[in-house]
Order: C-alpha cells, then structure tokens, then sequence
C-alpha cells in the first residue's frame, strides 16, 4: 500500500477503505508519512469529502493512536463536554459539577487557552494550587470518589490528531466537517466517556459561522458517536456574542461560582442549564424537562456548588478562595470603556473582544507566553441593550499599563451601535442528539 | 504576505495576484515555504484551476527562478521541440537535424529516461564519444557554427520546476493544466528559443489519455507562449501504440538513422514531418505546403543525414558508428516473441511495453540505475497488422538472461488480439498553433 495512491483515490472522489484510512493515520503518526503528502491528502479531503463510514473510520484510527481511557467501571454513568470554543466560555466548569451532584461521573480531560479563545486548564488554574496534572489512577479514583475530575490532556492521547491538526492548522485544510468530526470525536472517543454532549458554537467568535454548517457538523458528530456507541448529544449555542459577563481565567472563575450558587442568571446560565440537562437525559435516560427540574434544583438546593467546592478542595485548589472570591488578586489597572454615543448595541464581535483579553494579559498569542491570571473584561452591556453616551461598556483589567489606550480603541471596534434595538437573536439554536 | 493566506485564497477558488505566485514560486525554491505548504497549495490548484493570466505569472515565475539562457543572437531562427513523452520517440534526432539543414537554430536542451519513456540524452549518449555537457559558450557556438547543438539539462535552469515536479510527482497533483503547463513552458522559456513546437502525446502510452486532455493542456501551452512572445504549435500525435519500431537507445538512434537516409515510411517518418514542418512554418512564416516540401527535400537530397553526421561528428560523436551502424554493440540475447494465435493486433499497450523495454536494460526504474544502450525491442507487427500463430511479434534485446521469460510474458499481456481488422486511428490528431 502507497500513500501516494490512497491520494489520488480520495482526489478521484472514490471511497477509502478502513484499511487505507488505518494505514495513513498509522504512518502518518509513526512518521513514515511525510507531512507533505499528508497535507495533499487533507487538501484532498477538504474537496471531496468523506462518508459517513471513511469519517468513522478516520475518528476511530486517530482514537486508537495512542493511549485509550477506560471509564468501563462507571458502566453507563461517565460523561463528558467538550465545546468547539468560544469567548467567555466557562460552561465546564458549571455544568461538570452540576451533572456529578445529580450522580453522572464526570471524567473530563481538557485543554489550555490558544489565540482569542481561553481553555479549562488555564481558568481552573487560577484557583492556587489546583492540580491540573493528576495520573490516571488518581483521575480515576478522584471520579469514583467524589464523582468529579477535570485536568490536563496526558502525554499520548491521540498523537495522530495532535499531529494532523497542528498540520491543517498551517495548510489551510482546517475547515473540513470529517476532518474536523475526526479531530473532535477521537478525543472525547479516546478519552473515554460513555455520554458526551457537545457545545457547538455559532457566531462571530465561533469557527462555525451559521447554524447550517454548524448543523451539518453536529450531525456527523453525533452520528459517528453512535457508530462507536456512544451517547452523543449536540447543542448549538449562539457565540455572536462572548458567553456571560466575565472574560478571563479568574474573572470566569468568579461567575462560574456566582452562578453555581444560584445568584447569576442570563446566557449564561441558560446555556448551562441545557448542557447539563443533555448530559442528564442521555445518562439517565429521563426527559429534558425532568433533567432541567433536576438541574435547577441542584442550583437552589446548594449541592452544585457543594459538589464544585469539594471538586475543587479535592483537586488541591484553595477552598478560601471559593468562600471568599475577593482573595483572588485584583489587576493593577481596571479601566472603564465608556459608550462614546447613545443608541443600542447591535453587535459584538466575539473574536475581536477575545483578543483584546489576550492584549490585556489574559491568553496566549504563542504556546510559550506566560497568562496573568488577573487580566480581562467584564463587560457591563451587551447586544440589544440601550446604552448613553458616557455609560460604562465595560471594565478592562490588566496590569500592563501601556495597552490600555489600544484596548479601548480595539473595544469599541469590535462594537456596532445603532438607533433602533435589535430583534432578539436565538441563544440555544436546536439540540441534536 | 504569508503562504497560508494564499494557499486558503486559491482553496476558496480567488485568483492569486502575480505578486502572490512569485511569493510562492521564490519562497518556495530558496526553502522558506516548506514542502507541505506547497503541496497543499498544489491540491488546491488541482481543484480550483488557475486562470490563463496567473498560469502565465507561474510559469513566467518559474523560469526566472533559476539561469535563462539567452539565443537573441540567433533572432527569430532560433528553434526548440519538446514532446510530452512516450514511447520509441525518437523525434528529437530526427527533426532537429532537419531544420538546422534548412536554416533554422537548433538550440536544444533535453533530458534523461526515466520509468517507461526513454530520454533523448541517454539515446544520444549510446553513440561512443557523444558530448552532452556543453558549457554554455560551447553550446552557443556550436549552434552558430553548424546550426544545431542538443545537450543535457545544466544545473541551475528552473530550480523551482525541478523542486515542485518532485513533490508533485509524490503527492498526486501532476494532473492539472496549470501545472503542467507551467512546468513544460518554464523551461522552454528558460532555454530561450524563440519557436517552440510541442509533440503532444494523446493515448495509452502517453500521460494524456483523451483528445479532449491534450487540446486543453495543448491550447493552454500555446497561449503562455503567446503572452511570453514565443511562437508556439503543438502538434497532438497518436501514442497509443509506441512510434516506430525500435524501443531502446542504440536500437533508436539506427532507426533514426534510416528515416533520415530516406530509408524509413511510417508513422515515425509522417510525425517528424510534421513536427519539422510546423518549426519551419514558425521560423521562416511559410505556409505549411512550402514547409513539407522543403522537409522532405531536406531528406531525399541527403542533407537532412548529412547535418546529422556533421554534428554528431562536431560534438564528440565517433561518426564510424553512423557510417556502418553495425558496429554498435548487439545484446548477447535476442528473442523472438511469437505470436499466440491468429488475428489481428486490435492494441497494444504502449506504457506496459515501454515498461517491458526498462526490464530487458534500456531504461531506468530509480535515478541510479545504469542502462545498457544495446537493451530494447524491435517491434515486428504494429496495431492493425494481421498475423499468424507462430509469427514474429517483435524481437526482445537483451543482456539479462533472467528476464526473458517475463519480459515475454508482460509483452504479450500488453497487446490485445482480434478477429476483425480494427479502425485505423488517426496518427496526427490535430495542430494548434
């Protein structure tokens, strides 16, 4: 078998075998393939397609890269999130507590904040001493224990992907729906989970821009879920807008507790209260409108923020700084954007807001820069709210003094203001499962 | 400017800016654009196609990529052919001679064999003495001396052609128009001709396999040469069944010898008329009737030999072997391959008995490989011959003892017998100028 034949078969529009597809992902990790015929071959992909069946396959080679997690103990009980990204994102770290409170075992590897979108890891770690690194038997013990665990990928869980994805990332082949469903799935596949539900982002700081490419990559994400048997379910989400108030790890950490103790409603909120009713529909097998009465009770009755508190004390993380978040430390600079004009806004560009956080201090431009756990935005106004001129829009925190001036000019950019208030966009745009 | 932007531009089906292909084109030679970059842009060209006006830009890109040489002495009379490869052509020796016999500059630079058509240097190099490492000074004086000088490639012509070709060649992006035209007329450009005729091979043993393929590619390649100010005709020509009927490189060169004594009818002596006419139509703006005349003049009154023999004789050749072709070496084995049964010879596949000619010594299978220029195979029924069992199909030459048997066996795999005497095919499709 010859790499450079499996190329053209896939360039010619013909189907690959299983055989085909294992012998690419096996080579290509090994790196008897090279990275330039892999990189013809996604662009070959990226034209033609695959099937149902070719996706599943590739999902199901990447999985078996490297090491696989078994979650076999929890029998159908383990779970697991994972969203395609967003700004503001900090549903995980809400909704895992919620489902482990209510009795699923949530087992979730997750990953670190690159470009204008923020990651688990970095929000988590912003919690002093908060062990994001535990092996696997103290991961798996954690999870049987208290019915909760988040941290780091490990060393060797899907290489393929890590590779390949790094590849497409510099080729232009990243928008490709199998290639990105076997990116995806091979993760959450590798990591183990029997339930998985997925975020799907929409918007304008989102990768999928509109709800019909979203759909079509949530359906083959669900559907090669199923294939490899397990529980697959997706939620659209609009990301036009960043989630919540909060942007940046400490400031999310902050309103993650806030509305886990019930007292934060909003976007927020209700996008948490439908990730963590999927997770409990498809691990209980109950209604949506059982789960979310569950849900909601845990929020009222104080054991989601019980289990998140525990999680956490558990996980090595400073439990005083939980009762009393003002002990985290606060950004030197804390400026107010301030609406140059009356009106309403009528959009924000997520992206743009994501990496005025990143200027602030709160991401990472490259893999090696250091996150000021302090930095961020809260912002104070969002799309279809009426605004006067010299209102506060948001507050910028950062203890880099001299990218102030450029923040507030990146800020206000990102905003678009007008006379007449929006129509009201759809927050939750269908759930597929 | 970055590639990834350009290579996401062309994927997205825009058309690159000149200074976007030379980006690439210089990026790409001096190493700073990496090989999996350029193969994915290669993908997406396959796909996406370019338009006449950036396959000029690339291909204008790629000749200045490396020395260009310069035939402005010679004025218009300066004459160059190429031919898209296939098997038995051994055009080249044939046409060049000719022209330079009726007042054109023949300034030819060509390559080496390689997989299963051989190459016009190593049929040239199985004359003892032959000198194909010209300096460029030698080169040009001997053009202007005697009118006709062919040599091998020299080191620094279209850099960028040589490094793209050989990822191409591994990463299934051959097949495109743009490319290959670019390829061809890149290094037509460079050698500096001023008249170029294209043999365009249309059929089994050719890399177009239909009219419609080679008109295309054909069109474009006239069109180039248009915008570059070269006068270009392609000439599409039958490769379905190998030209003439000697395969291999002493083999060649004695079968070249008879068309240009007069000796020689056939297919082989209709296509250098052809491709001779068209070069003199191009050089001296005659009509094509004028040019065939002087063409077959050029053979009949023996000056069309007589310019061979001067300039084998001036580059190094030893013209002994020309004078009485006896004396090239004869390989120790030859073989008689008898025909099966009775019928006509309804096809034969060109490639598989070009690939029959590299088993028995004649050509190459990996750059290394040494050849044995008495190697080949003198064809002694053609398609649409009829035949009877037991009958000389062809004679096998060889050193390799070993390979008989299979050499045998793959030759008569490669013809297809019949009871009806098939269609002729054309031999000269179409000329495009």
């Amino acid at each position: 078998m010859r790499m450079y034949d499996i190329i053209m078969k896939k360039r010619n529009g013909e189907e690959l075998t299983g055989e085909e597809i294992r012998f690419f992902v096996d080579g290509y990790t090994s790196g008897e393939i090279p990275d330039y015929q892999a990189s013809a071959f996604c662009m070959a992909v990226f034209f033609q397609g695959m099937t149902d069946r070719e996706t599943y396959e590739l999902t199901d080679a990447m999985a078996h890269s490297g090491d696989m997690v078994d979650l076999s103990r929890f029998g159908d009980l383990s779970a697991d999130k994972h969203s395609t990204g967003g700004v503001g994102d900090k549903t995980s770290m809400i909704v895992m507590p919620i489902v482990a409170s209510l009795g699923a075992k949530a087992a979730k590897m997750t990953g670190r904040g690159l470009g204008h979108t923020g990651g688990t890891v970095d929000k988590l770690e912003s919690i002093p001493g908060y062990d994001i690194a535990l092996d696997s038997e103290e991961f798996l013990d954690q999870v049987e224990k208290i019915g909760i665990a988040l941290v780091g990928q490990s060393g060797n869980l899907t290489p393929a992907d890590k590779k390949l994805y790094a590849l497409r990332d510099v080729t232009a082949t990243v928008e490709s729906i199998p290639l990105i469903t076997s990116s995806i799935m091979s993760k959450k596949l590798a990591a183990g989970s029997k339930n998985i539900v997925l975020d799907v982002k929409v918007g304008s700081g989102a990768f999928m821009k509109t709800v019909e490419d979203a759909t079509d990559l949530a359906e083959h994400m669900v559907s090669i879920g199923k294939y490899c048997g397990r529980n697959v379910t997706a939620v659209l989400t609009n990301m036009d807008v960043p989630l919540g108030h909060n942007i940046g790890n400490a400031l999310e950490v902050k309103e993650a507790m806030a509305v886990l103790r019930g007292e934060s409603r909003g976007d927020l909120y209700e996008v948490c209260i439908a990730l963590a009713s999927s997770i409990l529909c498809s691990v209980f097998s109950i209604s949506r409108e059982e789960a979310e009465k569950r849900v909601i009770g845990a929020i009222d009755d104080g054991s989601a923020f019980a289990k998140f508190r525990e999680w956490i004390g558990t996980q090595g993380g400073d439990v005083r700084y939980l009762d009393d978040p003002s002990l985290f430390p606060e950004a030197a600079y804390q400026h107010e954007v301030l609406a140059p004009c009356d009106g309403y806004i009528e959009a924000m560009n997520a992206e743009q807001i994501g990496l005025v956080s990143v200027l602030l201090g709160a991401g990472r431009e490259t893999k090696e820069d250091a996150i000021d756990y302090s930095a961020g935005i809260i912002l104070k106004k969002k799309v279809g709210e009426k605004v006067t001129a010299g209102e506060p829009l948001c507050v910028l925190y950062t203890n880099r003094e001299s990218v102030i001036a450029e923040a507030e000019k990146r800020y206000l950019a990102a905003l678009r203001f007008g006379a007449e208030e929006p129509a009201p966009e759809p927050l939750i745009y269908k759930i597929i499962s």
